[in-house]
């Protein structure tokens, strides 16, 4: 890993600290207007949550590389975080998770059934927070994110298990899965600010790079976290049959393993999984894992040299170094 | 009832029939093209369905009135086509059914967690099929008609078993639920086949009128129907809580009858939901529901008379006897 330390999320949301504001009350007032009876505090549970914000961040930072109107940013960053809040709510319902960041999910409250229709409702209303921009162009790109998102769902947990697989697949399918909604939150914001093709397409490089390196970061802390930090146990993604990056190059390099060779030929045997989450946590492919994500950062960084210099490029600058330091 | 017969389907379809086969074409591609891994004819199952595709013939027809660009209709009734599956296939989950159409659904093949993931995959094509009309204010009729589907399935699952609502509030949920996906199919055949203002305007009242005595129909045959007919047990809707016209009025008019009393007062007894039953089968609020879904049927005939005279018009008016008179 780098030595170079988290930086702080002040400085990264300085440039755009009023926008982001009016994200947070944007979803606050959507959860106090939306009328669906019955539901006392269903809504607000769902939008008006914590969480660091860091998508919905790099739309409005890169559009704050060049003076566009303003509240079309704020708009498409809201529908950036409505989407990412939607695909939480059908991924923790589909994970049988209980909380996520400390709080209890939709699906533990109110059952899978409203989590299932809740999920639908929040995608629905990213989607006309989206048509608001009234730009086809982005809306086309979100609409294909939303597909990719659910490509990479579902093809996450039908490769449930299956150590076998090719370092492309989990590639693409992290990039469906992950930084797919990072490259369109960071295009979009060059889109809608009036920037030039090639600076869009700069974005979009770094969302992508920024996006990877993001997931790679989150399969490392699986391993490399605390049960405290995590708030789920050590190699919870390896002990649910989720394939991730180092059990991949753990996988390729000890293939005769016993217990790596049980799981290969398919057993899902409790402690074959321990045994291997124990010896990835010891092994080098926990560095090697870190280099592939450094490569990743490098190259968001470089996309950046294509944008002009302006505060909001060192606040990207700085989320890179953010998303590969988080401990959570 | 009216003593008018079900029209022959065949004649519905003939204006529009070649383009009709050409969304089923382009259903039957996705399935074949889509890359999802793991899942040895999923997609299929869900997309190549059996079904009368009331909804996509709805914008064909609308869209033959005028001599608009063809291909883009045929997206817009696939996109409509596919946003129906979609629903289908998370009401399946929520509500548990095993067959649809005389099909098991995707959630009881596949179980719950593909249903879920698999629903948003369709919802996000549905959408990528919009974008592709290039036409924004369709996309965002689109967008809107999805989050009122939403709130539609959300405000039935809250309102089960309240059998004290207002008639308007479960107006607005089959408007919602129902009708807003028949009011979108019509309007944007006329957007996109180039339909002056007032007559895009009369499509989509054409749209909501058609839509709502589709549902009333379905609430209806819930009680007329036989078993057989339905695939599902008579007064399934009743027994499962789903608050549905019949019931309403019946309970309007019988709110001291000791069953409909404790249903009120919150009773969910299964021999309590079985005597209303057998009551509201046999009670005059068959009729007045009848009566109901009538006057919808001639609302959608009157804002048919402000298109113009076509074949598709025959069509479109023929369906409006096609709804109220089926048995399934």
């Amino acid at each position: 890993m780098t030595s170079t330390s988290q930086p702080d999320i002040d400085f990264i949301y300085e440039p755009v600290q009023d926008q982001l504001d009016m994200v947070v009350d944007s979803l606050r007032s959507l959860a106090g207007h939306a009328k669906l009876s019955g539901e006392d505090g269903l809504l607000e549970h769902a939008v008006v949550s914590g969480g660091k914000k860091v998508r919905p961040t790099v739309t409005l930072l890169a559009g704050a590389l060049r003076k566009g109107p303003q509240d079309k940013l704020v708009t498409m960053a809201t529908a950036v975080e409505l989407l990412h809040i939607a695909t939480l709510i059908h991924d923790d319902t589909v994970d049988k998770a209980d909380t996520r960041r400390g709080r209890a999910t939709i699906s533990n409250i109110w059952g899978n059934d409203v989590a299932v229709l809740l999920g639908d409702y929040v995608f629905a209303t990213s989607a006309t927070y989206v048509c608001d921009t009234g730009n086809l162009r982005v809306v086309r790109r979100f609409s294909e994110t939303i597909m990719e998102l659910a490509q990479g769902e579902l093809s996450e947990y039908f490769s449930t298990h299956d150590w076998n697989q090719s370092i492309e697949e989990y590639t693409q399918r992290i990039y469906n899965k992950t930084a797919s909604l990072f490259c369109t939150a960071a295009e979009t914001g060059g889109v809608l600010s009036g920037a030039p093709e090639e600076e869009c397409e700069a974005l979009s490089q770094y969302g992508y790079n920024l996006g990877m390196a993001f997931q790679i970061m989150d399969d490392l802390l699986d391993f490399t976290g605390t049960e405290e930090e995590l708030g789920k146990p050590v190699g919870n993604d390896l002990l649910q049959g989720t394939v991730t990056l180092p059990v991949l190059l753990f996988a390729e390099q000890n293939p005769d393993l016993p217990s790596m060779k049980r799981l290969i030929q398919g057993s899902q045997e409790p402690e074959d999984l321990r045994a291997v989450v124990d010896l990835v946590r010891v092994s080098n492919v926990i560095d090697e894992s870190a280099a592939v994500m450094e490569s990743y950062k490098q190259k968001a960084l470089e996309a950046l040299t294509l944008v002009p210099k302006h505060r909001a490029r060192e606040s990207l600058a700085a989320l890179t170094d953010y998303v590969s330091h988080r401990r959570s």
